[in-house]
C-alpha cells in the first residue's frame, strides 16, 4: 500500500470511529505533513481519496470538513473501499456539454482527445486514396464486407508479427475506428443489466457505452504509474458477476499510465482464471516515447479472451475512421454485429490505408510523430512548471499525448473548465472520466499539438485561473 | 377486405368450428376456384394466409391439411388475425446463413441486396475522392464530426428542396450508410422491451436490430401493391404500446410495394394522432421507374416525428458507406448516439460525395440507372414468364430492383434456396424477411444486375427447380 493510501485509511478509520465527527474541520495540509512526516503531495492525494469515498468535503478557501453523509456512508461502505459497488452510469450529458464547449476551432485544444492533424501525412494519404480508388474493383463492395479488406488485414497482421504476436487474419475485423470496435466487443459479450469492470479514471466512451447499453459499472482504480489495480480487480471478481473488463493497458486515457509487462501477464492470468473477456483499448500503443513498443495484454492471451482494439485515427489518418479488433474467440460474433449495425467500414478508406501501410513509410512517420510528442511534452512540462501554482501535480507519461494534472484541493475542475472556456481554452475536467463524477480536482491536458505561443499563453492563463481559485 | 382474405376467413371459420377437423385434407385449388368463383392466385394466397396463421400445413406433393396445433391455436388466436401479438425476434442465424451462402463472387446474384456496382460511376467518384482529399483541411477531423461535412449536408438539403421539402440542415446527421442511420434512430426512441411495428414481410436488418436491442416486434402486413396495411396498423396502435414504426414506404424491400401518396399522408396523420415516431427507410426512393420521384412520408410530417433515412449506397457509391437521416425532433439524440458509437462517417468519403453531388452529374447518372433497372426488369419478367411453371406469381414493382416471387404452395423457399445455391444461384428466401419465419413460399429476386446469358440460364435453372419441387 502506498503512503497516501495508508494516510487515507488512517483518517477514514478516525472518521468511522467517530473521533472526527461530521462537520468537524480536518487538519491542515501543513499539520499533516509535520505529523506524519509525508510530503504535501501525499497529503493531497489522501484527501482526494477521502473525498472520493464521500467522507470529507472541501469548502472553498477554508479546507476540508467531515462530510454530512459520512456516518451513513460508513455503514454502507464496503469493507475494502477500492472495490466499489457496481453502479448505473449517467454520464453522457456531462461529457457532451464539455465536448461541445471545446469544439470550436479557435479554442486552444488542451482538452482535445486528438493530436494535431497537422502531424499526419495527409498529402501522402490522399495519394494512396486516389491511387487505390482508381484501381479498386467494383466487386470490393462484396469482397471487402466484414471482416474487411484483405490487404489491410494482412498489413495489420504483419504489424502484430513485428511485435512477436502471431495474429490470425481471420480473427481481425475492420471497423469504423477503434470506437466502433470497442462498442461491438462490449455488445458481443454483455446483455442489459450485466456488470462490466472499467478504469477509474477512464475513457468516457466506456462510460457512455455502458450507459447506452443499460449495463452496470464497477470502477477499478488506476494508478498513474502502474495502471489498473490488480488487487482491486481480484476483489471485484470475487464480489461481482463481472462479464467483461474494458481497460487501456498502455498510455491510459486520461492518466497516461502504462501497465508494466509483468502486470499485463498477471492481468491476463487473472482473466483466464475467472474466464472473463478483456476489451483492450490500445489506440495509443504505437505512441511510445521510449524506443520500444510495449506489448499489449493480447500478447499474453492464450485463450482468445482478449479483444485487442486499435485504429489509425491517433497515429496516421484521423477522419478516415479505420480501426480494427483482433477479437479472439469472439471474432465471428463481432463480425456479425458489425454487419448488422454499420455493414462495413468505408471501402476506399480501407484500401487507401492498406496501400499506405505497404508503400507510404508508416514506421518512419511513427518515429517522427513520437519525436514530436516527446518534444511537446517537454515544452508543456516546462510551461506547467513556469506558470502553475504550488499544489498542482502531474506525472510525466511515457507515451501518448495526455497529461493528468492534479489541481490544488480548493480548485474545482468543472469550474476551472468553465472559466477556461471563457478564456478560449479547452481542458478535459476529471469528472467526465468517472461514472460517479469523481476526480473533481483533476484535468486532462493534451500535448498532441505543436508547441506555440498560443499554447504557452494558454498554460499561463490556466496557471492564473488555478492560482485565483486556490488562493 | 380482399377476395383472398374473405376466402381465408371463411376457411378459418370452418376449421375453428370443427367442420374441418385436425388432419383432414383441405380442398384442392381446382375445387375451390370452381366452388367460390375465384382465381387460382386468390386460392393460393388464402392458403398461404391460413398457413401463416398456423391453421394448415402443406405436405409435399399432396396438398394442404388442417394443422395438428390448429385447435389449440384457434383458442389462442387474436380475434383480428392481422394485428398479431408482439414477439421477441430470433432471426440472425437464419439471415446470416443465407447471406453467407450467397457471398461468393461466382454465385449468380439473384439473392443479392445490392445492384451491380458496374452501374455506378466509380471512376468519376475516384476523381472526386482524389480531388477533395488533396484539398481537405487537416481540421476537417474536428469540423466534420457529426452532424457531418457541411458541404455534403447542404447538397442533401438541396435534394430535399428539389422534392419540395424544406429540410433544415441542422436536422441532417451523416451516417455510415442508411443501415447505421436506421439503427441509431431505433436506439434513439426505444428501450429494451419496447414494442416496435415493422413490416411483414420486411427488411431483415429491422428484425436483426430488434433482436439485438431486445425489443419486441408487431408485424404489420404489407400488400405488394399498396404497402403497409393502415387498418392493421391502427388496430396495432390500439392493442400495443408501440414506441416506433420502421417502414419502407417506397419500393419496399422485399415486395417492391410503394404506398400511394394519400396513404402516406394517412400514415403520417395516424402517427401524429398516436404520437409515435416513424423510422422511414427510403433508400430506394431515387430509383423510381416512372418519371417522377415519389414523395416520402417525411414530406407530410409537420411534427418532426418522421426520421427519414437514406444513403448513396444503392444509387451512387456502394462501399463509401455514406448515408444520412433527416431526424426531425430526434436529431440531437441521434447525433449523440453517432458520436458515442462510431464517432463520424469517413471524412474523405463525405467530402468526395459532396464534390460529386456538386460537380459529377448525379441526376444524369440517376436517369441512366433508372433506365437500366427498367430494362433489366423487363428482361427478368420475360425470362420468368418463359421458364417459371404455372402457379408462380409476381407483381411488377414501379421502382427499385427487387421482385417478390410467390411460389407454388408445394415449394418451400428455404429448400429452393439450398438447391439454388448448389447450382451456383443465390436467391433470398421469404423466411428471412419475417420475425416468425413466414413467407415460406416466397423469394425475393434481384434485377439490379445487367441482363446476361448467365442470368437467363440461372432463371431457367430456377424454373426447373421450382417445377421439380411442385410436381
Amino acid at each position: 500500500m502506498k503512503r497516501f493510501e495508508l494516510l487515507a485509511n488512517t483518517m477514514a478509520d478516525e472518521i468511522r470511529s467517530g473521533s472526527r465527527p461530521v462537520g468537524s474541520r480536518m487538519p491542515s495540509v501543513r499539520q499533516l505533513t509535520t505529523q506524519h512526516g509525508v510530503s504535501q503531495s501525499t497529503v493531497f492525494r489522501a484527501y482526494y481519496q477521502l473525498e472520493e469515498w464521500g467522507l470529507i468535503r472541501a469548502r472553498e478557501r477554508s479546507g476540508y470538513y467531515v462530510a454530512p453523509g459520512a456516518a451513513l456512508k460508513q455503514e454502507a461502505a464496503p469493507r475494502a473501499p477500492l472495490a466499489v459497488e457496481s453502479a448505473k452510469v449517467e454520464i453522457s450529458d456531462l461529457v457532451f456539454s464539455v465536448l461541445e464547449a471545446a469544439r470550436h476551432i479557435d479554442v486552444v485544444p488542451l482538452g482535445s482527445a486528438f493530436p494535431s492533424p497537422q502531424l499526419f501525412p495527409l498529402q501522402r494519404l490522399a495519394k494512396s486514396l486516389g491511387h487505390s480508388s482508381r484501381l479498386i474493383s467494383p466487386w470490393s463492395t462484396v469482397v471487402d464486407l466484414p471482416p474487411g479488406n484483405e490487404a489491410l488485414r494482412r498489413q495489420i497482421s504483419l504489424r502484430y508479427l513485428g511485435m512477436g504476436i502471431a495474429q490470425p487474419m481471420d480473427e481481425l475485423v475492420v471497423t469504423n475506428g477503434a470506437l466502433e470496435a470497442l462498442n461491438l466487443c462490449l455488445m458481443a459479450v454483455t446483455r442489459p443489466g450485466d456488470v462490466v469492470a472499467i478504469e477509474s479514471p477512464g475513457f468516457y466512451a466506456a462510460l457512455q457505452a455502458i450507459e447506452r447499453l443499460d449495463l452496470r459499472a464497477v470502477e477499478i482504480p488506476v494508478d498513474p504509474e502502474s495502471g489498473v489495480d490488480l488487487q482491486a480487480l481480484q476483489e471485484a471478481f470475487e464480489r461481482h458477476p463481472i462479464k467483461a473488463c474494458w481497460f487501456m493497458t498502455s498510455f491510459q486515457n486520461p492518466t497516461g499510465a502504462g501497465m508494466p509487462q509483468d502486470r499485463k501477464q498477471a492481468l491476463v492470468d487473472l482473466l483466464a482464471e475467472h474466464d472473463v473477456p478483456l476489451i483492450e483499448d490500445d489506440v495509443y500503443g504505437e505512441l511510445h516515447h521510449a524506443a520500444t513498443h510495449p506489448l499489449p495484454a493480447k500478447a499474453f492471451d492464450t485463450k482468445g479472451l482478449v479483444m485487442h482494439c486499435s485504429s489509425f485515427s491517433k497515429t496516421l489518418a484521423p477522419g478516415y475512421r479505420i480501426g480494427w479488433v483482433a477479437a479472439g474467440r469472439f471474432a465471428q460474433k463481432v463480425q456479425r454485429l458489425k454487419l448488422m449495425t454499420t455493414l462495413s467500414a468505408s471501402i476506399p478508406a480501407q484500401a487507401a490505408i492498406a496501400d499506405y501501410l505497404q508503400h507510404g513509410g508508416y514506421d518512419k512517420h511513427l518515429r517522427k510523430l513520437r519525436g514530436a510528442f516527446r518534444t511537446q511534452l517537454a515544452a508543456m512540462d516546462a510551461a506547467l512548471r513556469r506558470y502553475l501554482p504550488d499544489g498542482t501535480h502531474w506525472t510525466l507519461p511515457s507515451g501518448g499525448y495526455f497529461l493528468w494534472l492534479q489541481l490544488p484541493p480548493q480548485v474545482d475542475a468543472m469550474q476551472l473548465h468553465r472559466l477556461a472556456i471563457e478564456s478560449g481554452i479547452g481542458i478535459a475536467p476529471g469528472p467526465i472520466f468517472s461514472a460517479r463524477h469523481e476526480f473533481r480536482h483533476h484535468v486532462r491536458l493534451n500535448f498532441g499539438h505543436p508547441w506555440s505561443d498560443g499554447m504557452e499563453s494558454a498554460v499561463k492563463t490556466l496557471g492564473s485561473l488555478i492560482g485565483q481559485a486556490s488562493s
